[in-house]
């Protein structure tokens, strides 16, 4: 077997594995797309549970196989929660995702997102200007002060985030994911370019969130880079498949959980992909 | 006219009555379904409204004909604000369906649960798992501990949470339903298992929630078995028709409130449910 | 050119210039209809970003070129970020929206309602009992007393409430629209009825709110009568389309955000409308 067949063997059975466990991934995520994040991770196969109270998100961290943690809309007791939440599956040692929304904006945007540094996620998933911004704030080498986050939209390119990414990774020993026309996936060693999706996801809300969502649910069944990998090839299929029956954004958004809970393993493990040595990779 | 016709005539009443009427059903509800509670209620011909301080759910118990209480995502604010609604909901004898999601995950959740129990819900609606687990927190007997709660999921059936059904029920004096792949319903001297739904309502988030919005809209209508058991009805007889269209649990929520809003009340009525003496029920 | 011949050319301009840069609104609004909004945004072209700490709003001020401010679902911490966030935007000169959602229903609102009028938003967009409601409780004349406000829904008709949108319109310099079965915009001086629509609107929860959203997108690129007008314009030719494919409210809810992609800057300014002086009107 090839790498790029071993990485899709594994795909195949992570979501073979979702289906057949139907695991929880409990969250702590924003306001305006939690119902997308809950629905997409239901549509895939998984089992979802959103809380705001610090002791409530300790014992979905204890209960669930894994978690998404999203800074999004910000409430005053996420100052307790969020850091607690990412100290408490750290020291359980369950796999989760960091969702690094519109990293800059505010104060306490910045103090918990440090505080969450410690905590190591398995996965960060971001928009390139989020990935830059995060990076710069971890102070992880070559990447601070590049980013123009304006909120919660992207305004820099997926390749300008590979070295943020990289960095990341190697950092928390998992994996970061870049989201964008092609998705970029990282350990930190080895990077994936995923390929598909749709010009609609950005013209919704939540494509991004529902994806950190979905890569939790597959952090119960494999390890960080082919969770995130396995979560952007569903969704670049998906969305492709999506936009061929949709007929904007509204009708897509509606077809769209249609395409994760029809994609077979198979088909999802075939989604266009490459792998390349981070080395090679000019960034 | 049979027991059953005369109950089929009250569902008729109960959904031409709301159609002519647009009654207010206020909420207290978790923030991660809450647009699909106000669009079901609306979809059946009621009238939304939710809030989180204290003074303005006492508003809406007030200027409301009924209320729906669902514990769903708690922030600190609902420490006060749960019980306070209950209170005044139970001070101004207006009907209202408690929904106590996810019971026994966390302190607050548990306590403000405690509080409610003094007053009395008209109808409680929840899945087997939280039935069980509340009657257990309320001292119900024969109940405590056998719940396998851990999370917003059922792992119980719902046969296994009758006996819990009809002892909250006789607590309260007015219904339990409990939601499953067939509804059952009661009052605790009769019950009614309703028939229908789709195999797509586990596949997305707030199809529990949602019903019992709609419960609460029938209660300005119908006694609290009447009214748990139309909205089952409803419910049932949407999800099966919104199947047929729906090609996955994406299409089917866009389809689904279409459903309630066509259905006519002799549909409702006529919708498969069998009623029978709880003594004959082995629990 | 007559007058309404420029007001199209506005119009149109508007739409194109909001296509062409993609501008971001940022909106402090509730929790129920939030992912309505953010998506009525994107849909029209613009940029969405949504948040509840009062820095985080002060920044979103600054970074987007409008805002829309809804006082729906409040929470504690709305008390700080609702009339910070209307004196930063006014201190700014940025324009923005303001939604007076359930005036009247609670102590806070009244007062974070009084607290910004003195920070003048450029659109006020409110159904009739809200328009009446808030022109009452800012001591507009001859308004104070009228409305039924009973929740979020409107017991005024439209008509009624056009004293109140004018004298609320002069109060602010800028424009007030009341939205009904034909929308009601005016500068206080001039006064559009802007028709088309659909019935499934009020079968469906955001539709109001989502409207302002949309409005702060076009304050972007447009004054404010003619953001409202344009606003109003897409959403009656949407609702229009949508209707006509729709087989009830949810698929309505699905169709409705394509529409608003598909609408071309002609079709928006093409959308039916008179304009008269308001002084011509009997109020």
């Amino acid at each position: 077997m090839t790498q790029k067949q071993e990485i899709q063997e594994m795909m195949r059975c992570a979501v073979q594995e979702v289906r057949r466990t139907r695991p929880m991934a409990g969250s702590v995520t924003n306001a305006v797309t939690m119902n997308f994040v809950a629905n997409a991770q239901l549509a895939v196969g998984g089992s979802a549970a959103i809380v705001y109270l610090p002791e409530e998100a300790a014992f979905l961290a204890k209960a669930g196989g894994a978690a998404y943690i999203n800074v999004g809309t910000l409430l005053p007791i996420h100052e307790e929660t969020l850091p607690f939440a990412a100290k408490t599956l750290h020291a359980l040692d369950k796999p989760w995702v960091l969702d690094p929304v519109a990293v800059g904006i505010g104060t306490l945007r910045t103090q918990v997102l440090r505080q969450m540094q410690a905590s190591k996620p398995s996965v960060i998933r971001a928009n390139a200007s989020e990935m830059i911004a995060l990076a710069g704030l971890w102070g992880l080498a070559d990447t601070a002060g590049a980013s123009g986050v304006r909120g919660v939209d992207t305004t820099d390119t997926v390749a300008s985030a590979q070295a943020a990414a990289a960095a990341l990774a190697r950092w928390t020993g998992g994996a970061a994911a870049v989201s964008g026309e092609t998705d970029f996936i990282t350990d930190g060693s080895v990077a994936a370019f995923s390929h598909g999706g749709s010009h609609f996801m950005e013209k919704i809300t939540g494509a991004g969130c529902s994806l950190g969502g979905v890569t939790a649910v597959y952090l119960t069944a494999a390890p960080p880079f082919i969770a995130a990998l396995t979560a952007s090839s569903v969704y670049n299929l998906a969305g492709k498949r999506g936009e061929e029956k949709a007929d904007g954004p509204g009708s897509f958004q509606a077809l769209f959980p249609d395409g994760l809970d029809k994609a077979t393993a198979q088909e999802i493990a075939d989604n266009p992909f490459e792998i390349i040595d981070v080395k090679e990779i000019k960034i």
